[in-house]
């Protein structure tokens, strides 16, 4: 069966790249730089559904996540989380945190009201990221 | 340097049992069936801080994790985050969730007050986490 993206999470993100296993998206909110990772099989929904063969690549490229966006944001703090009781295709938060950000120091999610990029903000951000994933 | 689990979390939380990396606990809150488990290594922040050589046992447990807790309680869902910004020492929630529990469907970080089981509902819990993280 093909993949295909939520449409929750097609509406709220920027495509940055297609990794091996996931898709790496920014969401479009200006207030956190927060990539999400959605594996492109169907059919999963926890974290530990991912076939046991793609787990290394399920586990680098979330490791690889948080590496490439503390290194374009200097951020202080990684959140990383698979939640999906909304949505419920399987996709992994990997949220840049700074002491003072509109949510620190809870939870991002469900906080106020997204903010989205500018147009030549997001063109930059999601070139660097691109760069830092393909790099 | 000796590992020492940070106050905050000893307080908050029951002890299931020792894996070989993580050391895995019943958070004290009856609401929410929740495990945490904690890399006994010093110096750990971020998820992906854990040393290369010892990567594939983490990402185990917490695979692990989920099973265990999937199983104990017939949970719909499972929630697996890092998030470390009020406790900085690594630890990794494992989350059984169902449709209705009272915090459905957002997180449940910060909602309400913790409420602790009861004493024997306690030894109950711990003794059937156990045996299914030696299972």
């Amino acid at each position: 069966m093909a993949f295909e993206l939520h449409e929750r999470l097609a509406a709220d993100t920027l495509l940055i790249a297609d990794l091996p296993l996931c898709r790496a998206l920014l969401m479009n909110d200006r207030r956190f730089p927060w990539v999400i990772l959605v594996p492109r099989r169907e059919g999963l929904r926890d974290f530990d559904d991912v076939a046991a063969a793609e787990k290394p690549n399920f586990h680098a490229e979330i490791d690889l996540a948080s590496e490439v966006l503390r290194e374009a944001t200097g951020a202080e703090k990684m959140n990383v989380a698979a939640l999906g009781n909304m949505v419920p295709q399987l996709h992994v938060h990997v949220i840049a945190r700074f002491s003072g950000d509109a949510a620190w120091p809870g939870p991002v999610w469900g906080v106020g009201t997204a903010e989205p990029y500018g147009e030549d903000e997001a063109r930059a951000l999601v070139e660097k990221l691109r760069l830092g994933f393909h790099g």
